[in-house]
């Protein structure tokens, strides 16, 4: 069984380390570690949210949660910073050709455009699992094809056209800043944004 | 009994909200989310993180988590963008006529230190709940105090010098965001920050 927050999953995604067949929570959470571990970017995921409507004290006069139910998240679950710029995405796997926007919730898509309004870079990661693919896909790219080509999909081909495909590696295992770094810290586009 | 991630807690503060007597995190909530309904900035509190050990499934077929316990955050609080610039900070109540620091995780300083050395606008929230004061302290003072005075706890004649009263209003409740102008969007400071 797989549900958000697993416990312990960050833990076992270090010492799997070397270990192909990781999800992307925990490429993603390696890449983020080796990140802080070079002072490169401090960005962490957040918690998964949840209502807690039960709480005991054990024999060890701990308090552990005896009911707890998963909240639709109001926003994405990465955010932190990078060369000054408040960064936030949300990252998802499918087995499909396509992205299915049932994916993804209505409001972190909406999270996503207020903070770059705010001048945050904002983004997703999305892997295709059976094709071996994950790419970073901008959010003002993913709002041009929400606004423009009504469907309830993301098509593989505007991936390829409008994302960034995102190498794999060893370390770090998705080196998404150094895509960053293309689009927003060089050359036109930056200047362009400035 | 209180706990941190209280179900239903901003909910409460929200119909509670002309109420005096909230606590500190519901003020701020409060604060935050009038701040993004006017489109100022976008701020969340991060949900309390936790470590799953039992989920099982109800008779509705919703997954309801049966154990979990509280986990030490490694991060703060509160985090966003406010002005282009990535915001960070935590909150903390007390009782007593000074801060001690045992209410606030190292770990929690520490990754305050760092995300303000990558550029972040980050900092303490501070009530003295017996003085009915509570205090903006940024992190560079709090830093200057750590080094320079090798004590257990935090002054309140430090927030009165180094730190900034946080005027309490119907709405938003504590206005945050005037103090970070006032610091670090005119005059002399940002031009000696950028």
């Amino acid at each position: 069984m797989k549900y958000p927050g697993k416990a312990n999953g960050e833990y076992k995604a270090i010492i799997n380390y070397s270990n192909r067949g990781m999800t992307l929570e925990e490429d993603i959470n390696i890449t983020n570690e080796y990140y802080r571990n070079i002072d490169k970017a401090i960005i962490y995921k957040k918690p998964t949210p949840i209502t807690i409507s039960k709480v005991e004290y054990n024999g060890n006069k701990e308090r552990v949660i005896k009911e707890a139910y998963f909240k639709i998240p109001s926003t994405t679950d990465y955010n932190g910073i990078y060369k000054g710029k408040y960064i936030d995405f949300e990252a998802k796997e499918t087995k499909l050709k396509y992205f299915p926007l049932i994916n993804i919730h209505k409001h972190q898509i909406e999270h996503l455009k207020r903070v770059s309004k705010h001048g945050a870079i904002a983004f997703l990661i999305v892997r295709f699992t059976t094709l071996n693919e994950t790419y970073y896909l901008d959010i003002k790219d993913l709002t041009y094809y929400l606004d423009n080509i009504k469907k309830s999909f993301v098509s593989h081909d505007f991936f390829k056209e409008k994302g960034f495909l995102l190498k794999e590696k060893y370390n770090p295992r998705i080196d998404y800043l150094s895509t960053i770094d293309d689009i927003y810290f060089k050359g036109d586009f930056y200047e362009k944004e400035k």
